[in-house]
């Protein structure tokens, strides 16, 4: 049984319970356009989205995050800057660093921003839409707390460490967004717990052995998408994140779920302006026809249409703004109750459906 | 029946083939070094490394691709430049940019150039390694003719485009290597002309359906690593190397072997300097215990050792080294031919085996 609601009353709701939390308006006005947006786009069984307030609530009370952490530039370059977080909101120490990243290549062509010291920021894509609304392509990184074994391993060694890249057209942009998980946790739970057989290379059992078991799999690792690639994709984002900012890297990067322990992420933004390149409304042209080109491909059986990068997502977006949000039950019990304990009220859904 | 052969001796070899094609020394010792490294890192079905010297002499000579040809800066800023490859060799084109780019991150921090009118490159990670060298993470990327079609399509809508990120350590770089194929075409037909089946998710068949049966996927497509999210980079590879250079895209990228037709192939290269962030020192230290922990990590059965990106290539090429380079038959046909029409000795085999 899930239920649907509308999305300005969610954020209304997240924004409200932050400022309880001692946030100030700009922090929770950051993170409830950032919390929204990845609500809107994720599938039921996601992690992303609201979900996140009760977590980071916890974390602010346990000590584990900081709340008007005192961000600051720590040095930097005509094309480059290191920003500390200072343990604060990983959205609010993103959406810093990204602004750093699109004036920076306003001014030298290209922005390379470092974030040390940083949490769970969310979408990444988030970043980078903000690059692409600038018209730069943006591209955003971070790593996270280890999930991942290298090729052969039988242990969580390096974190699905998400990356995001958008790049604009005269409408909507294109955006890649993906952790580099065959697919994540809540995806293969989702399964397993139906009982359907764990497809094909999501899935590693507890020895590091590929399964499609549904409990060999629930108790198992999360296999990285596309095989060895996927590993060292992870592994070179780790560097970027983690290894270049000063950030934890590998094993050290402290879980979202340890609520006392600063997550020590790092992250990495990067924006080119396009017109350094070509003439925006020739870049909006080219694009126009790329999209047309891969949407009008031909089509394998009983396949209705084709989709650009970002385009499943928008959809969902579209959707879930007239339709509203919908929310497994446990996520909205988790909300209801730090409303509870801080206040403010949880919406009434729109409507239930099964 | 494989033989093996000296590099150095492949490298002359190449060299002079280029030299008597028109080719300028300059040229001929960047696209040698390149093969040589393409050769050395690569495994034996691979179709990188000295096979391109007879598929560019081709092109060379059908007028599709231009020896000396007058490339030149485009136009440039602070951290980005725009080079003009004037279709010449891709190795030379990229070469040239990516010192450009690292020259940019050496004065602004961060240096990201676009190549437009350019060709074949080799290995992506060769422009990446060259950053490394410089004390940058160097990130190369090149679009290609169309071998993937996106999710749901059956046929080629979009290149394989190669990407590659160096990391410099105390000793041997981190590197990433990749194309956004499954597994490569010469990968499959390894498999599918032995009469084995060809591993989950390497290929689709003919109308786009994933299959394993080796004939239907030599008739078949590839298909792209890690399923929808590989199909999402690629296009996005495509973004940065051919939309945004003015460089050809999707299908309209040429193929290699089109002899008399240029490929107006596009490449992206970016190089950030370590030192905006981190001293060097701190850095390598930094990638010392990461190599270390994830070569450490618990090992699932039956495995031997963990590597870190690059780590299994790096390898190859010290045997290959000492042992020398070995090449396929139909290979070592080719080049004989070549060797022959324009008077350059092929070397003798170092040894021959099975």
């Amino acid at each position: 049984m899930t239920a649907r609601y509308d999305v300005q009353a969610l954020r209304r709701f997240a924004s409200g319970c932050l400022l309880r939390l001692g946030a100030d308006q700009e922090e929770a006005d950051i993170l409830a356009d950032g919390l929204a947006e990845g609500q809107l786009r994720s599938v039921i069984y996601s992690n992303q989205g609201f979900v996140r307030v009760a977590v980071y609530a916890r974390r602010v009370r346990a000590g584990g995050l900081r709340v008007r952490a005192p961000m600051r530039v720590v040095q930097e370059g005509p094309a480059t800057a290191l920003f500390d977080g200072a343990n604060g909101f990983g959205q609010v120490a993103a959406t810093r660093a990204m602004r750093i990243a699109i004036e920076k290549a306003k001014s030298a062509g290209a922005g390379a921003v470092g974030v040390v010291n940083s949490n769970h920021f969310g979408q990444a894509s988030y970043y980078g839409m903000m690059a692409a609304r600038e018209g730069c392509i943006g591209v955003a990184v971070t790593n996270a707390s280890p999930e991942i074994p290298v090729s052969g391993g039988a242990e969580p060694m390096i974190g699905t460490n998400p990356w995001g890249i958008a790049a604009p057209t005269a409408g909507d942009p294109f955006v890649l967004d993906l952790s580099n998980a065959a697919a994540g946790r809540g995806a293969i739970r989702h399964r397993a717990l139906r009982g359907e057989s764990v497809p094909h290379g999501w899935a590693l059992d507890a020895e590091g052995r590929p399964t499609t078991e549904p409990a060999a799999a629930l108790e198992g690792l999360v296999a990285p998408m596309g095989g060895y690639k996927g590993v060292a994709i992870t592994v070179m984002m780790d560097v970027l994140a983690g290894v270049l900012t000063g950030a934890a890297f590998g094993a050290a990067v402290g879980s979202p779920y340890e609520a006392a322990r600063p997550q020590r992420v790092g992250h990495f933004m990067l924006a080119v302006d396009i017109s350094r390149f070509i003439a925006p409304e020739t870049f909006h042209e080219r694009m126009r026809s790329l999209a047309g080109e891969l949407r009008d491909g031909r089509r394998a059986p009983g396949i209705e249409r084709l989709f650009v990068p970002g385009e499943p997502e928008l959809e969902r977006r579209t959707t879930a703004m007239a339709e509203g949000c919908e929310l497994r039950p446990e996520v909205v019990g988790d909300l209801e109750s730090l409303g509870a304990e801080l206040g403010v009220d949880f919406p009434r859904p729109l409507s239930a459906s099964c």
